[in-house]
Formats: structure tokens, C-alpha cells, sequence
């Protein structure tokens, strides 16, 4: 039978007691943003958990207090693996419908659970740097395509590395943060060598998921492809807003830039690695050209998680569908992205960021980019209500969202990843 | 007659009176890292200062004992250019020979002076997050030449925009730290297609300068190139160390990733821009094309710093010059960076870095990198004492360092920015 909590959890939640994501928020009540945990339509502040001595025996654990009252996860991402897998069990347990512990304790009831709606959500992390990989023989296929032809599409690294490239952390937001539409540099179809300075007309996002580094490693060393699981930490979704058109003009010959960060949202509660462990599933086969040694997997290394892309556009009222897509179609695991990045010896630290780059399907219905879903802006997608996109317009808001499905029939979610462009303020 | 103090200061010293550039540093009787300033071979601890009360009456820094009592200096970025100004008069007037106030107190003398060469210094600001910019003619029209060819030497963008990326802030290191040889993918001549995994062999460094935001902006704001100097802290001298096998493997089309960000090396004092301020010269003509009007300039921008680069090999007990320069070469000024990187709302931080790119001159011999010096491993640099080399070897040190000359007499210099290069040791 499977596990179930004395908190009412639907049967669509993406947070039943399987899952325990980890997030920060704070109430009217209580300013001080803390560590929670997301548990049905309730958030479980694991400050007052701690503070009750409910997490008492968890070695590494002892300053719970401390490390769960902290504005960021980072402290209790240093900690380590089996830190985190000893505190998702004990949680597991206190919410668990049989343990009385926590279930007939009112008065710590009454403090410790706050209602999802009345709370406040911040970044999870502070973080250090954040690094964007290019994961998707798909969408590297389709953008090969638009911009270099069929028979250039992938650059002849594409399938032997991780490409990846650094973007920007400052720029980071939590999900439902506006983003204001960027001005930049781009040019026209009337002359391709001088450019004009505007707001982008092409304005897109990146249907990704982000993985933050846990522990992570010395300036010099490596973390290797077997080890590399116990160094991640979890999962978000990511939206990596994009000035296609800015992009265009500024990425040659050191890659995207202002294009990029002037924004990228991701969901606020971090899945954990032992949550999703689950739904591992055998990725794309590697087997031409087989990666080098220190990228090869000897384990399932993907992830069955399925993506949604749904638009509100400006003049509507709910958000409709545009595309669906799965993590699992991700060509390099997240374990090879982390073993590549470490592999010349740059370090990674507690709280430091990766995004996958853009999920894409096989089916055009799969595309995680309007980039793709119009072929650069050649044909509009048109939704339910008759309205019709090519990129987006101000007032449109973007979420993204994503869940594994279990045999048992639950489901372990990310939320939503959301934010509305809003004009661009200069002239 | 020149401002002169009372600690004696050397013709050729880097650290004159009219300089006065921040760090951080400790000893081994207080190993607290702390605030302090570069005077002749002693270094004036800013923590001890502001307990004696002496930065009492400065607008804005009533905080003084916390805020450089910090392991950074993040703290008193964020206080803003009058803050900076007000500071550094209230030093200088402190300092100079015919002001007794600190000069005849012994015992606080004691307390706020040591030598440099007994203090250990560190990364003098937290770094949120580094970019790197590409912003030498010279530099890019060699890399141009040798892979492109000459008649596509610069991309059609270079003359428009201050090309940059986002480079690695966790690998920031302070000078004098030890750099490993990375490994990573490559390809080879016997087949182009197909990359071996070995350490790198074209090791190079870049001659660079960097500079670091004191105070930023919000997302979604810009700062106007006529305001970019007031939110900008200071300058250091900044090796960003490449392996050039690696990074012409991976860069396209995300730019510069591994072959980077396994060492960044900064010298440690940072020398503000009001000490450079006399420095400022015409840079190089931008009539041909226009810059776009957010990036023109209405004023002197470029700074008369010489540079050098120094080679001491493994193989020998002595620096010896292989390059010089200087950066009022570089076609786009800081201050035109700083106004690009945030046109687009892209929110920068105190203690954000941003490097200049290698900055080379017109001449052979001011090639700020061995890539350009041996032109990509075709010929050799050939040192006093007969050593050769193409690229780095295990062993080699290098420092790069650099200073203003003035018509009084004084340098204002940055310092030593230092590296040994040790063997990767991993098979």
C-alpha cells in the first residue's frame, strides 16, 4: 500500500509525502524567510520542526535549528547526501497517517503548517554560478537546422560533450517575478551589418529543468560520473527567457549574453534526487558515438518527467497549453553534465546551478521553444480562443510545469514556473 | 609639490600615497581577514582605524568598524562613490607627512601597520558573478586572422557592441595561488572529427584587466554610460589563464566553457578609480562606425596603465619580461561595458567582476597573450637565459603585472598578479 500522510493530499497534488521537496518562504506572520517543505496545499516550516527537537539523532544534523532557520538551502545543502536522505526519511515518518508524533501535537500543528497560499516564496538558493548546457539532440537538431541547414545542424562536438556555456546567477528569479521585455542590439532584414537599437521583437523562453549542486568539489579535482548523483542535490524547472533576436547578433564568437540575462525563473520548491530516483529510465542511446570513458553511464541516468509548456497570452483570460515534452528525451544525463563541468578541475559549490538547455521532443508538438514551435517566427501557433503567437507580446504570461506519474498512482511535481513580460520601460 | 606621507614610499614602489588601493588581508597575530590599504611595503589596517574612531564625521559610513572588519569588501562597495571619495581623502589627509593624528601615535601605529610581506592576502570582494569582455581590436583581429582568415578577421559585430560572455566566478582566485593543468577533450591533427581526453597542451594565459561594480542596479534598469563610473569600485590586474586545445573544441556555438573556467587569477589590491583618474587619455578612434548613442562616450575613457607580462620558466630562478602593453589600446572602455552589459535590464552587484579581455597593442611585442606571441604554436618565444617555450609548462610561473607613470614621478601600480602552473594529476 502506499505511503500516505494525515495531511489531505489530492490525488492530482504534485506534493504527496513521496516527494518532500525543499523550498524558502516566510508568512505575514513570521518575516524571516526559512527552509519549508511542501506537503499537499501546506508548506511544513522545518525551523519549528527543528526548534521542537523533532530532528534530534540525525548525525550532521545537529544545528538543524540553525541550518533550517537560514534564508537559503545552502547550508543544508553542504551537509551532504546522507544528511539530506536521513532528514527526508524522519520527515517522511513524522508525516507519515499512522505516526502520532507530529499528527496529535496541535499546538506544534498549529505553528509548524502554514497554508501554500498565505506563504511567500523566495529563490531557494543563494546562487553561486549557474551554468546552461545545450542537452537536447532535439533542439540543438532543430536551431542547427533554422540557422546552419540540414547538413550542419549539429556541430561536430554536439554529440561527443555536454555543451554548456556560463550565464548569468544575478539574474535568477523565482517564479512569478515579472520580467521586463529587453532592449538591445539586433539587426534588420534592410541592412545585415549595421544594426539598430529597439526592444527585442522576438522575445522567446526555454522550457528546461535546473539541478542544483549540493556538495560540491575542490578548485583542481574532479567529480566523477559514478559519484556525481550524490553531489546533486535536486530539481527545479527553469524558464530561460531568450531575445532570439538580440542573441542572433551579439553570440559570435564567445556565445549568448545579453540575449540571455536579463532573466531566468525557476520553480521554487527543489525535487530531490531521492524523490525522483523512481522514475530513472534508460535515456537515447549513446551508442555512436559512444562517449569518451569519464562521460559513460553504467546505470539508468534519465529522468521520466513530463514537461508543459501553457501560455495566458495578454488578451485572455487562462492559460492554455502550447506544448508538452519529457525530460527523459535529454540526450546527456545531468550526471554527465556534472562530470564534464568538473573535469578540467573547476569547482563547484553548495547552491551553484545547472539548466539542461531546452527540452525538445521528437514530435513538433514537443518543442520546448517558440523558436521551434514557429520555425523562427515563419508560421504563428494559434491557441484554443483563436488567438495567435509567433513570439511574445507584453502581458503575456509564460508557465511552465512538469511531474513524474507513479504506477501507484501518484504524482511527484515541480509546481509552476511563471512570470509575465511586462513593457519595456525606456524609450 | 606632491602629496607625500610619512611612511616612507619608494620612487618605484606600486603603493604611493596617491594611490591608496583596497584589499584584504590577515596576519598571523589576528588571522581575522580584514580591510586594509597599500602603503609603501605596509599595508594600513582600516578595522583598527575605524575603532580609533578616524573615519568619524564621513557621511554614510557610520558602520566603519563593521563594515572593515568584513573578509570582504562588498560591504563598503555598496556605499557608493561619495562614500569612496570621502574615505580616501579622509586616508590620504591621515597619511601625509605634516598630519599628526595617526603619525604621532605610536601605539596606534603599532596596532594599524604591517608589512605586506608578513600578510596573507585574499580575493578582495565576494564575486557574485564575472564577465568576461573581448574588447582589444588588436586581440580579436589576431584570433580573427588565425582561425578566420584575413579578410574575416573581426566578426560583423565587434566594431558595434562590446562583445563579452559570462565566465566562472567560483574559479576566481586570488594571486599567488597554485594552478593545476586541466584536462579535458581535444582534437588532433590525425582526425578532426574524433576528440582524444588527455591534459591540455596549449596553455596560455590572458592580459587582462578587471574591474569590479561597487554599486549596481535593479533588474530590469539600466546604467547610462555617463553614470558608469560612479558604480564602478576600482581595477586589478586579472590573468585569465586558457587552454586553448579545449576551448577551440568546445566554443561553438556557446562560447568559451572548460578551456576557461579552471582558473581565473586576480591581483589582490584593488586600485580605485579616483586614483586613476589622472590617467584618463583619448582611446582609440570610434568615428568608423558611430557606437550606437547608449555607447558613446563624451569624455576621455581610457587609462594609461603599461602592462607586462613575466615569464619565469621551470627551468629557470628568474622573471623575465616577455610582453608589454597597455590599456588605453582597448577600443571599448569600461565605462561603455558597464552601460552595454545592462541596456537590456541585466542587474549587476557590489563586488561583480567584468575583465577587459587580453589586451594587446598594435606591435608584436605587445601581444598580451602566447597564443599571439607564438602565433597558435607556429614559432617560439625565446627568453634571455635560451629557454623557448610555445606554450606553458608544468612548472612555469607567470605574473603579470602594471602601473600609471605620472609626471611627478609616482606609479600608481597593481601589484603582482602570480601563478605557478603544477602538473594535472590525474592519468
Amino acid at each position: 500500500m502506499s505511503l500516505t500522510s494525515f495531511i489531505e493530499v489530492s490525488q492530482d497534488s504534485h506534493f504527496p509525502i513521496q516527494n518532500l521537496p525543499y523550498g524558502i518562504f516566510s508568512t505575514t506572520e513570521k518575516s524571516e524567510p526559512r527552509v519549508g517543505t511542501a506537503i499537499g496545499d501546506q508548506i511544513l516550516d522545518l525551523s519549528e520542526l527543528a526548534k521542537a527537537g523533532l530532528f534530534k539523532g540525525i548525525q550532521g544534523l545537529e544545528e538543524a535549528a540553525k541550518v533550517f532557520a537560514q534564508p537559503t538551502l545552502n547550508g543544508f545543502m553542504e551537509l551532504g547526501r546522507p544528511v539530506w536522505k536521513n532528514t527526508r526519511a524522519q520527515l517522511q515518518k513524522l508525516l507519515s497517517a499512522n505516526e502520532t508524533q507530529l499528527r496529535d501535537n496541535q499546538e506544534l500543528r498549529a505553528k509548524a503548517f502554514v497554508p501554500q497560499s498565505s506563504a511567500k516564496l523566495y529563490l531557494p538558493a543563494q546562487i553561486g554560478d549557474y551554468t546552461d548546457f545545450y542537452c537536447s539532440r532535439e533542439h540543438a537538431t532543430n536551431v542547427g537546422i533554422m540557422f546552419r541547414g540540414k547538413d550542419n545542424a549539429l556541430q561536430p562536438n554536439w554529440l561527443h560533450i555536454p555543451v554548456g556555456y556560463h550565464g548569468r546567477a544575478s539574474s535568477v528569479v523565482v517564479s512569478g517575478t515579472d520580467i521586463v521585455r529587453p532592449s538591445g542590439q539586433r539587426i534588420t532584414p534592410a541592412d545585415k551589418t549595421k544594426p539598430i537599437f529597439a526592444p527585442s521583437a522576438k522575445l522567446d523562453i526555454e522550457l528546461e529543468v535546473g539541478w542544483f549542486v549540493g556538495t560540491g568539489n575542490k578548485l583542481g579535482s574532479r567529480i566523477e560520473v559514478a559519484d556525481a548523483k550524490d553531489h546533486i542535490f535536486g530539481m527545479v524547472i527553469m524558464n530561460d527567457w531568450s531575445a532570439r533576436d538580440i542573441q542572433a547578433w551579439e553570440y559570435v564568437p564567445l556565445g549568448p549574453f545579453l540575449g540571455k540575462n536579463f532573466g531566468t525563473t525557476i520553480s521554487p520548491w527543489i525535487v530531490t534526487m531521492d524523490a525522483l530516483e523512481p522514475f530513472l529510465v534508460d535515456g537515447p542511446s549513446q551508442a555512436s558515438p559512444e562517449p569518451l570513458p569519464y562521460l559513460k553511464e553504467s546505470k539508468p541516468s534519465a529522468y521520466d518527467v513530463k514537461l508543459e509548456v501553457q501560455l495566458k497570452p495578454a488578451e485572455s483570460d487562462k492559460f492554455q497549453t502550447v506544448a508538452k515534452s519529457n525530460l527523459k528525451h535529454m540526450y546527456w544525463s545531468v550526471t554527465q553534465q556534472l562530470a564534464h563541468h568538473t573535469v578540467n578541475g573547476c569547482n563547484m559549490r553548495a547552491g551553484d546551478m545547472c539548466g539542461t538547455g531546452t527540452i525538445s521532443g521528437p514530435a513538433e508538438s514537443e518543442y520546448g521553444s517558440f523558436l521551434e514551435l514557429t520555425w523562427n517566427g515563419t508560421k504563428k501557433v494559434t491557441l484554443e480562443d483563436g488567438v495567435e503567437r509567433v513570439f511574445l507580446q507584453d502581458g503575456d504570461e509564460v508557465n511552465l510545469t512538469g511531474y513524474c506519474e507513479s504506477t501507484e498512482g501518484y504524482r511527484i511535481g515541480f509546481g509552476n514556473c511563471q512570470g509575465k513580460i511586462l513593457p519595456c520601460p525606456y524609450q
